[in-house]
């Protein structure tokens, strides 16, 4: 299968969203206040502290994540990446694709200077941590959310 | 104690950075490439998307945390707030200044349009992750991480 990796286009939305929901852990979550999906995509476009990428086969997006840069102190002035909103579509799991992601992700992490990946995978999705686990990532901390209403 | 929070200003950098660095889980992590501070307070500086917080007390910086507003598509559109790099100087801990600066950001990311807060704490600090979850955050994400060399 050859992938190809590319910045979302303003088109892409509906695929991305169709991804995004297409997970049973996703769609049982709280909505909280947020922008229509077009004002979102302009925020993330318009910020070049954020990437959000989609991977497609045969023309078809098959993946999506999104990449922010977080300039820091931290770590003696480390820029961190960290990747949010990992999809592969159904159909196409267990092809290796999450992996190429991490990879490619990797890659883009060390051509923009960072000094670590970071992440965070809700504490239902275990076969997600074995992945990361086997690509070399730590689980060293816990991740906490607050939902504002 | 009355506190007061500012966005911080370049010749801040030398206390914030110790109170980064007086911490005994931060100065027993691995050094990863980074900026030196100065290019790495320019580049938070220079980002929207980023506040660098500090918090005063008599004049005295008491604490620090670093605030970063990322859009995505996920949550149906949310923009998040993720807190980065809290430290409360070790002789004012206790004071109830942790708690009121977890306020300001909640305060923050609603000025600023968020759905959600998000941070990941060390696994160690047990006694943080405690204080998280009286302010509501629930622990619900595992956080990995990955060094780059």
């Amino acid at each position: 299968m050859s992938l190809s990796f590319r910045t979302a286009r303003h088109e892409d939305v509906p695929a991305i969203v169709a991804l995004l929901v297409d997970d049973p852990i996703s769609a049982s979550r709280t909505a909280v206040p947020g922008l229509d999906y077009d004002s979102a995509f302009a925020a993330i476009d318009a910020d070049p502290g954020n990437e959000l990428i989609v991977v497609e086969s045969d023309g078809e997006i098959v993946g999506t994540m999104q990449l922010t840069f977080i300039p820091g102190l931290s770590r003696r002035g480390a820029v961190r990446l960290q990747v949010e909103a990992v999809r592969v579509a159904s159909r196409h799991r267990s092809q290796g694709i999450g992996r190429k992601m991490m990879e490619w992700a990797a890659e883009r992490a060390r051509e923009r200077g960072c000094g670590m990946i970071q992440l965070t995978s809700d504490k239902a999705r275990t076969d997600a941590h074995r992945f990361y686990a086997s690509l070399g990532y730590e689980a060293s901390h816990e991740g906490f959310k607050l939902l504002l209403s």
